[in-house]
C-alpha cells in the first residue's frame, strides 16, 4: 500500500463540503482534547475527528502522570514549597540546551492553574508523596520526583522539588485521566466523529488551511474549517520508514511507546501545507530497571566492564547513556541483598559467586570488571562516587554474592521510545513555515509538534501530557479567536 | 534579514523567461561539475548557475582525495588486487546500517571507469603508495588507505585495499581537480553564468519543475529547464538555523568545512516543490590529532581518564566517539617520544613527568588515568589491546617522561563539520517525494541528497567527492535524456 500523499488538496479542486465546524481537531489524546474544550469555551463551534473507535491517544496508555509545579495544591499539602522560578531553572535543564525560554515561562508561570484546570474536569490527585524511587507510583499516591531534579549535576543547579502528579487511581492512570477529558469535551458541546481518520488538508491557493479531507470507514468526507484546524495527531514512533529517514538512531529501540496512531500523518500533512517539521532526529528511550529501587545501589557498566552513568539518574538519562555511552550493551551488576525481578523482566546474563567469574562469564576483558566493581566498592563504602557522583544514599559496597548481572542491552531488554520532533510551532500554536511564518488557519500541539522538551536525556516524566495538554489549550483558544476564513 | 521563501514560484504567475536551456544545473561544485559536463555530453543545451565568481564547491577546498576502487591502474601499478566484490563490503560498512545496497554496487562496479573518467578530463594521479597513516598525502603521491580499512572490526569484515587517491599535485589538491572539471565544463559547450544565486524554483501546477528564478548581482533572472533542473547546492552546514533545527548535535563542531554556499538553500528548494529531505541529523565530524602518525601509539581518554575507542581508527570514528561516547572532552596522552605537532595545533592541556602527576593536573577522578595507563602499557607490551583492538603495529607502552595531553576537546581544538543529510534521490538524481514518488524535472546530486554514505562513523576520506561527481554525473546524464516539459 502507497502512503496517501500528503501534499494538501486545493480548495479550487472540491466540490463542497460534508461537514464544517469553527475549529477542527484532529486527534483526540491529551493536545487535542485539550484544544477542544478551551476551542468550544471560546465560543467556537468544534469538531474533533479521532480515527479510533475511542479517543485518548497515548495518554491513555500511559501512567497518567502529569509534571506540574510551581506551589500546587498537592505540592504545599506534602510540604514542599516549589515556586515559578524554581521550576523555569529545572524545566529549563530537561528542555535541553536547544530550550525555547519563553515556552518554559509560559508553562511553569501557568502551571498551577493547569493543575486546577484537570482538577475542574473531575481529575482527582490525592495529597500524598512517594519517596520511593519509581518510574511512577503504582497506588493512588500522587507526588513523586519524576526526573534528574535530585541527581546530579541538575541538583546542583536547580532547587529540587518533586513535580511528577500522578492521578489518585491505582495502576496506570492515564485512561483515567483521559476519560476526564473526553467527558468534558461532549459537556462543552464540541462534536466528536470516531474512526474518521484525516488524511489530506485542504488548502486554498493564497496558503489559508480551510478544511481536512478524512475516511470516516470507507467514506470520504471533507470538513470544512471556518477559523482553523488543529492538529494533535501524535509522533511518529510507529513509522519505521520516518524513524529510518530521520531519527535512525532511535531505530536501535525495540518498543515503540504510543498508538498505532503515531505514524506521522499529521507531521507530513502540516509540512505538505508549507509547514517545517525540525528536531525530527530526537526521543525519549526507556529502559526501567528499576523499581525495585535496591537496583539503584547497582553498578551499571558497558560490554567492557566500565560505568558510565550515575545509576541513579532518570531512565531517560541511563538509557541514553546505554545508547550513545555504551553503543547499546550495557549491564546492571547487583548483588543478593539488592536483587529483585523488574517490572520490564529483565534477562540474568549471568548469576557468580565472585567479580572475577562474573567478569568471564561476561566475556569482558580481564581485570576491567574487576577494577570496576573494586573502585566502586573502595568509595562507596565512603558513600563516594568520584566519577559519577551517584548520591550517597545509593552508594553501598557489593558485597552479598551471589552476584548478578541484569541485561541492559538494547537487543535483550526492553527498550521503550517515542518521538521528540514535530512541527515547527508558535507558543500559540500556530504553524510555522521554514521562513518562521504563520501557515493561515493551521495549528498544531502535543507529539506532532517540537514542544517543550528537545531531547530525552534531560526528560522528567510527566513532560509529555504537560507540554500537550496545556499548548493543545492555548492553541484551541487562538484557533477560536481566529478571524473566519470566508 | 528574512530568508527568502523556498517555496517555488508558480509559471502562471511569470510574464516570461529571461534564459533558457535544456539542462539548468544549479551549482558548480564536483557534483554539478560533473552533471553539467555529463548533460552536454548527452546532447543536452546546458546552462550553470554559480553563485561564487568562480565555480568549485567544497570540493575545491578539500584535499582533492577521492574513493575509487575495484580494481583502478594506481591499485594496479601499486600491486593491490582490489576487485569491486571486495570494494562492495568496505563501502557497504562506510555507508552504515542505514546503507542503500544498489546505490553501493553502482558506485563500486563504475569506480574504476569512474576514476578513468577524471583521468580523462586531464586529473593526473602518480602511481605511488604512502603507507604512512595520514589525512592526507601533502605530496604528489596518490594512493592510501583513507577510513577504517585496515581497524578493528572492518578489517576483519572486508578485505583491507586502499582506495584515497589523491590527484597528483602538492598540497591540497582539490582546487587542481575542480579546475579540471570547469575547464571540461566550457570544453563540452556547457554555457557558466557566475555571481547568480538561485532563489526559488519555477513550478508548473501539475508539480513538474519547469525552471529557476536566480539573483544574478542585482538582476533578477528566471531561467527555463526545458528537461530538468538539476540541484548541486551542497550541504548546510553553513546554515546554523538549520543544524539548530536538524542537526543539534552537530553545532557542538567549531569547524564548518566547506563554503558559505553550504547553507541549505538548495535542500529547501527541493522540499518546496514536494521532495523530501532525509538523514538531515547526521554529519561527519573530524579532529585531526594526527598526523604525525606516531599520535596513534598515543592513549585517547575522556575527562574522567578512560579510553573509549581505538585510537588508530580513521578520525572519522574517533571524531564521533569523543562526542558521543566521551561527551565531547577527550585528550591525548603520549610521551617525549611520540610527540609532534598536530596540522591543526592541538593544545597541550598538561606536560608531567608521571601519570599521577598528569592526572591531577588534568583534574581527574584519582587513580582513574593512571590505570588506564598502566593498564594500556602492561598489555601493549604484548602487542595486544584487549579493549579496543588497535592494532599492534601501534601498540607500544608509555615510558619516556615527560607525559602529554593533547587537548582533544570540541571546545578547544578544531572540530570539522559537514552534513551527510539532504534530498532524497534516486539512484537516477531524481528528487523523491515522502511516497517515493520523483519530483518531475527535479535532479539533485552531492552534499544537498543524502547520497552514499549515511553516517560519519563509518565513513572514509574521498567518498564525498566520489559520491558527488558519480551520481552528478548519472543526474546529468538522466535529466538530458528526460522528455522536454512543453
Amino acid at each position: 500500500m502507497t502512503a496517501p500523499s500528503t501534499r494538501p488538496v486545493r480548495l479550487n479542486d472540491l466540490r463542497g463540503f460534508d461537514l464544517e465546524a469553527d475549529v477542527v481537531v484532529v486527534g483526540q489524546g491529551a493536545a487535542g482534547g485539550a484544544a477542544a474544550i478551551e476551542a468550544a469555551r471560546a465560543g467556537a463551534e468544534v469538531l474533533v475527528l479521532e480515527r479510533m473507535t475511542r479517543g485518548g491517544g497515548a495518554t491513555a496508555l500511559s501512567t497518567g502522570l502529569t509534571y506540574f509545579g510551581g506551589g500546587t495544591a498537592i505540592q504545599k499539602a506534602c510540604g514542599f514549597d516549589d515556586t515559578v522560578e524554581d521550576m523555569i531553572a529545572y524545566v529549563t535543564l530537561a528542555a535541553g540546551p536547544r530550550v525555547e525560554p519563553e515556552r518554559v515561562r509560559l508553562y511553569c508561570e501557568g502551571s498551577v492553574a493547569h493543575f486546577e484546570w484537570f482538577r475542574a474536569l473531575g481529575v482527582e490527585f490525592k495529597p500524598s508523596f512517594v519517596a520511593d524511587k519509581l518510574t511512577h507510583p503504582i497506588t493512588d499516591d500522587c507526588l513523586m520526583f519524576s526526573g534528574n531534579e535530585q541527581c546530579w549535576p541538575d541538583c546542583e543547579k536547580a532547587r529540587p522539588f518533586p513535580r511528577g502528579h500522578k492521578p489518585a487511581r491505582e495502576g496506570e492512570a492515564g485512561g483515567y485521566l483521559m476519560e476526564a477529558i473526553l467527558r468534558a469535551t461532549l459537556a462543552v458541546g464540541a462534536r466528536v466523529v470516531n474512526e474518521c481518520r484525516a488524511e489530506r488538508l485542504i488548502q486554498r491557493d493564497d496558503g489559508r488551511v480551510v478544511g481536512v479531507e478524512a475516511l470516516r470507514q470507507r467514506e470520504r468526507v471533507r470538513v470544512k474549517a471556518r477559523r482553523g484546524v488543529v492538529l494533535a495527531t501524535g509522533g511518529f514512533v510507529f513509522n519505521k520508514g520516518m524513524l529510518a529517514k530521520h531519527a535512525p538512531a532511535l531505530l536501535q529501540c525495540n518498543y515503540p511507546t504510543g498508538t498505532p496512531g503515531d505514524d506521522g500523518s499529521g507531521i507530513q500533512m502540516g509540512v505538505g501545507a508549507g509547514g517545517e517539521a525540525i528536531n525530527l532526529s530526537e526521543g525519549l528511550v526507556l529502559n526501567a530497571y528499576y523499581p525495585p529501587s535496591a537496583h539503584l545501589k547497582g553498578v551499571m557498566v558497558d560490554a567492557l566492564g566500565r560505568r558510565f552513568v550515575n545509576e541513579d539518574a532518570y531512565i531517560g538519562r541511563t538509557s541514553d547513556a546505554i545508547l550513545t555511552r555504551a553503543q547499546g550493551r550495557a549491564y546492571l551488576v547487583v548483588d543478593e541483598s539488592l536483587y529483585g525481578k523488574t517490572q520490564a523482566m529483565h534477562k540474568l546474563a549471568a548469576v557468580e559467586e565472585s567479580f572475577e567469574a562474573l567478569e568471564k562469564a561476561l566475556a569482558m576483558p580481564e581485570g576491567v570488571l574487576v577494577a570496576t566493581l573494586e573502585h566502586y566498592n573502595r568509595n562507596a563504602e565512603h558513600g563516594e562516587d568520584p566519577l559519577f557522583h551517584k548520591a550517597a544514599k545509593w552508594l553501598r559496597p557489593l558485597q552479598t554474592p551471589p552476584y548478578a548481572a541484569l541485561d541492559c542491552s538494547t537487543q535483550r531488554s526492553l527498550f521503550g521510545v517515542f518521538t521528540l520532533g514535530g512541527l515547527a510551532v508558535a507558543t500559540t500554536g500556530e504553524v510555522l513555515s521554514p521562513q518562521g511564518e504563520a501557515v493561515p488557519g493551521l495549528y498544531a500541539a502535543g507529539r506532532c509538534t517540537a514542544g517543550l522538551i528537545r531531547e530525552g536525556r534531560n526528560y522528567a516524566s510527566g513532560l509529555s501530557i504537560g507540554d500537550a495538554s496545556f499548548f493543545g489549550r492555548l492553541a484551541g483558544q487562538r484557533a477560536a479567536q481566529a478571524p473566519g476564513g470566508e
